[in-house]
């Protein structure tokens, strides 16, 4: 079984929709990524940090994923890092009304020395430099490496983070920023931009609008489900990033097709994690629902022009 | 060879966009929904009317194209309807600077003898009134009716757009529309109570972000192909729209799976349509040039995942 090496925030949210709101609950890329990934028949762990205030349970609901949390680092005395947003009436957009970093502050990344050799990293969103400080960690040179990243640090650490860039294998970035980071409006343009920073694949994520994957020419678009509604956006990205490196990791096959279908996995789990508040819907997701919608993915795409 | 009998205005427009501006230039829907239709083995007519200052080059642009335009009446010292925009920056928004309705303000369609069995009907944006007109004059029942609409109905001619909306088996209309329509602002709602207000299909059209085809519980999506640069989006839905009626008129099938294709048609017509300005690209617009662009819709949106 192939081995998922994941980093990113392992993390308290308190989320507010025109739906309802919710207390502080589980949250986190590193989460929502491992808990997608975990549709796959794949051995992965998380590498992060959490105070001595994280519950046990959110912990075993990771174990009990067969996710390895031994790279997981629990400060004693420390605080989890805690976001808390609020989405406007169109889900689209965002204000972020709370983040305490707490014990992210000063995190020194540790890979466990068993995903040493891991054969696919997903680099979650989190300070670039954590990022590298993985990547360094690394006996053996993964197959492929997956960088999710967020304008935040196009903001704040712009040099750190185009040194992970030139680093990465996949980059997976929203339409928003990819514009703030090639300077491009053109879609098309902008992922040609960020190729030749590294990244030989780009994958550009529009939200409600799908996702585009870039590979010099080639193109593959995976559109979003149309659903009757979209309670949580929270999570989404993250999970279609954990359904990505998920499905790249169980089949081992790192070819523009393949990718295709990772792209397609990625955004079929994506649309189960938008129908509740934050990790509620995937934790009970069984995988006849999952088989089911990826039907719907294919008829809603699928069609028989001979040329 | 089947017929397609298309209403809509044909028209002076004059564009402003980031990349430049045209003094009066030929547009109108019908004209777009003509030349994007030529593109399929059917018999066409226009029904529209015009002022005597309405180019014959431009009737002659038609006419090449073995578009019948015996139903476009030429007013005697009257002025064609004239049209102005400007598009923003991103192009997905613009303002009209002027509307001369002028000849449209008395118009009284009439439907050539010849097209009043017309297998298809595409009834452009225009006047509910006039739409319905149309409807009125046919002597037997079209295989399929198609309405194209605007909000600006919606404000000033709501009740007459309900009726015609009752009549017809497929709408065509945008995102924004087809919430304002609804009174929903999910998609999925939105098609749902538009289905119950008489047509059995529903196209929600999203600019660069595709189309919809809803038919009760079945859906289908095309996106729009992501272009290097949109050069000016004047006539895309139209186009839209030519593409997706020429290709039913010539395949004479109605079924959901064949509208799919047709979807996929209208969106490669309208592709090209957005990279010069008004009709400049569909007219010099190759059949091999189409072909090389649907195998890129292809290689877009199909993958291969069994289930």
């Amino acid at each position: 079984m192939n081995k998922l090496l994941i980093v990113g925030t392992v993390a308290f949210d308190a989320i507010e929709t025109p739906f309802g709101k919710t207390d502080k609950i589980l949250g986190g890329a590193a989460t929502y990524i491992g808990i997608s990934a975990s549709f796959f028949n794949v051995k992965s762990a998380i590498v992060s940090v959490v105070g001595d205030d994280f519950p046990q349970e959110y912990l075993d609901l990771l174990t009990d994923r067969n996710i390895d949390i031994s790279g997981i680092e629990v400060v004693k005395g420390g605080k989890t890092f805690f976001w808390s947003g609020l989405y406007h009436n169109d889900l689209n957009s965002r204000d972020t009304l709370v983040t305490e970093l707490n014990v992210l502050a000063d995190f020194q990344p540790k890979v466990p020395q068993d995903y040493k050799n891991a054969e696919i990293v997903m680099l979650g969103n989190l300070h670039p430099l954590v990022q590298s400080s993985v990547l360094d960690q690394m006996e053996t040179k993964p197959k492929l490496v997956v960088l999710d990243t967020m304008n935040f640090w196009m903001d704040c650490a712009l040099p750190e983070l185009l040194d992970i860039i030139k680093r990465v294998d996949v980059i997976t970035i929203n339409d928003e920023e990819a514009r703030q980071l090639s300077g491009e409006y053109s879609l098309v343009k902008a992922a040609a931009k960020i190729h030749e920073m590294g990244p030989k694949y780009v994958v550009i994520k529009k939200g409600e609008h799908g996702a585009l994957l870039f590979h010099g020419k080639e193109i593959f678009f995976a559109p979003a489900l149309p659903l009757e509604d979209v309670f949580d956006p929270t999570g989404a990205g993250d999970t279609f990033a954990g359904g990505f490196s998920g499905y790249i990791t169980q089949s081992e096959n790192v070819s523009f097709d393949n990718m295709k279908n990772a792209i397609i996995y990625g955004s079929n789990l994506a649309s189960f994690c938008v129908e509740k508040f934050g990790t509620e819907r995937m934790v009970d997701l069984d995988e006849n629902e999952v088989v089911s919608r990826l039907k719907q993915f294919k008829s809603l795409t699928q069609f028989d022009i001979e040329l």
